[in-house]
């Protein structure tokens, strides 16, 4: 195993939260949607399929863990889990809080519109309320 | 456990291929994408992480192995793996293979133009070649 490096675009957009057993936990500097990102901390890694079992077991401890830190903080609904990677092939899979009230909702909200990054209080604030539940 | 059945959307829009230990395997009738659904045969489920970790376990090994078998039959391509519910709020894990050259790329698929059914034939000549491999 060569060692981690986060994609470049994954870096930029983004801000660090922890790094789990298997996973750099990240948040999505996007207001509209409460977003996360998951990226497996192994070189090379394109589709959850390629990740050793044990691996994939650990991926949904994580994932599972971080959807219910997030229905806390941000008070319930719909999770979105996707691993896409289309334009960025470093393997990350996606967590967004979706609701009725967002402005893509029902449809994706990979491709729609403009990042809206967070006032740097708020965003510091999420990011302490994920790392004390995940 | 009450016993399973499947969301009408869901039905409407997929051919069978088969039963897995935990999921019904079915097939997208939509041929400009390679697009499988996993549905946990459990009543009531929205949420991944809802599912006991076990479940979650079986998920996986029956998501992995359907990846590796569509890459094989569609000949490669970049998965995209994915959990949504919002507009049928059964869970169901869609995993589409794309390309360069399919319509909606880079973008998601869902939402994107409208579906192109199959010719029968096509159509279970895949739901046979997947009902081989998984």
């Amino acid at each position: 195993m060569t060692q981690f490096s986060l994609a470049g675009p994954l870096q930029k957009d983004t801000a660090f939260v922890r790094d789990l057993p298997l996973c750099r936990l990240l948040l999505m500097n996007d207001s509209r949607f409460p977003w996360c990102l998951l990226v497996p901390r192994l070189e090379g890694l394109r589709e959850i399929h390629e990740l050793a079992e044990e691996d994939q077991r650990q991926l949904l401890v994580e994932s599972s863990r971080l959807s219910r830190a997030m229905l806390e903080i941000f008070s319930a609904g719909k999770m979105n889990i996707a691993a896409l990677g289309n334009i960025v092939p470093q393997l990350h899979v996606h967590h967004v809080l979706r609701r009725e009230s967002d402005s893509a909702w029902p449809g994706p909200v990979w491709g729609h519109g403009v990042a809206e990054p967070y006032p740097l209080e708020r965003m510091q604030q999420i990011v302490a309320e994920l790392k004390a539940r995940c």
